[in-house]
């Protein structure tokens, strides 16, 4: 039992009409992932980017809570009109929005009460049963609520409370990986990996990603496994015909 | 009749393991967005990055082609055995996968009789019924199938063919947009755009957004509509607020 391969996974949820615009290039999904995978053993399995709307922020957040261990969103916490996550979250679970004490306090006591104005009590309203993510970096919490884990989208400030996420989540077994850059194009070596990949179809994940470096073009093999056994097999294969072909190495 | 506004959306699904596992950032979501806003005035309303498997694939394809005017999928379009956009969109859309004569043509061309071996044909393999988007980078084409358009992954290659899709796209009103860069913080305009984006509700888009910049923080105040004049008007009101407020204007 003790190597048995535990599967977690997640979606992200990014809310904002900056992304979806093109106004603003998106940074949450790929640390986000990162993380989840080498620190929990998550995997990320979809992720969805969607406008600051009530109704479609609540609908996307009970259907991929439904359908993933985890859901993380990110964007729409804080003070101004456009920031409606914790809103949008209570109508998906249906429950209250309502102000979170500890949240409260906290805030209180970072802008002081004289400056504790209506924009920045909004930060403490939460959907009831919410526990804190705390923030290091500007003190407005994000919350979590069943499975569901509501951040900041500003990437500096949600990098700080992510491992403060640690403690609500379930690890599952980490997915390893390894990368061979080549020198070559991916129809030479389209129909070997294509029969690699038919041979470890369960356990190995192999990609082929074309890359242009240096005024040269080439494919990365990025394979990717729970099983590090298997992952070695399976660059032992990747070695061979490489060999075969006589296709130069890029180590980087 | 001259001036109405015509609304038309778009959603983008990103097809590829190797964004969801946080390897790769991507860089297509902004470019398409960018595109279709600046140049056919669409709007992208939903993104979803998907994993390599044919029935997410065809499901997700399916269901964003009946939500929104248009579907544009990045990825899995090469010769390797994670390719498989344009199998899947065929599943989605219940039409045969199979060579495209005229894609044929132009990679038998491109690569010679000789060399146009099993991986290279397979991009030519395609919906029955799909017409082509040309490649002026690296051949192979992208295709378009009812309202779907499928293209590459690698950026480099993608940029170069996005003009190409125009003749395919019914036009839409432009979404305009002006960005105020302040030196405040968000809680201390937050009720004052409250109220204003409750009076232009249906017509102008406020967002805010925090940012860091030489050390300092402000916000980024991003009005976006179809008319020129209701956007006008909206950023009279928000310096008015500024001028009120005391609040410096970052120019860059």
């Amino acid at each position: 039992m003790k190597n048995k391969i535990k599967k977690v996974n997640a979606a992200i949820l990014i809310i904002g009409n900056e992304i979806l615009s093109g106004r603003t290039q998106d940074k949450n999904i790929a640390f986000i992932a990162n993380w989840l995978n080498s620190k929990c053993g998550i995997s990320v399995k979809e992720v969805r980017i969607i406008p600051d709307e009530e109704k479609i922020i609540a609908k996307n957040t009970l259907v991929l809570s439904k359908k993933f261990n985890y859901v993380f969103t990110t964007g729409g916490i804080g003070p101004t009109h456009d920031d409606i996550t914790a809103q949008s979250v209570s109508k998906a679970f249906n429950v209250k929005y309502e102000y979170h004490k500890e949240a409260y306090n906290i805030l209180e006591k970072y802008y002081g009460k004289k400056k504790f104005n209506d924009g920045r009590k909004k930060m403490a309203k939460m959907p009831r049963g919410a526990k804190l993510i705390y923030n290091p970096s500007s003190a407005a919490p994000g919350f979590i609520i069943k499975n569901v884990i509501s951040l900041p989208g500003v990437p500096l400030i949600l990098n700080s409370m992510i491992e403060n996420c640690k403690k609500y989540l379930i690890k599952g077994s980490k997915t390893h990986s390894k990368t061979l850059n080549l020198y070559t194009v991916e129809s030479n070596i389209a129909k070997q990996l294509g029969l690699i990949q038919k041979k470890y179809k369960k356990s190995v994940d192999i990609g082929s990603y074309p890359f242009f470096r240096l005024g040269k073009i080439g494919v990365s093999i990025v394979t990717r496994s729970n099983s590090i056994s298997k992952l070695t097999s399976v660059n032992k294969h990747l070695i061979k015909l490489v060999k075969f072909k006589k296709i130069k190495i890029l180590h980087i």
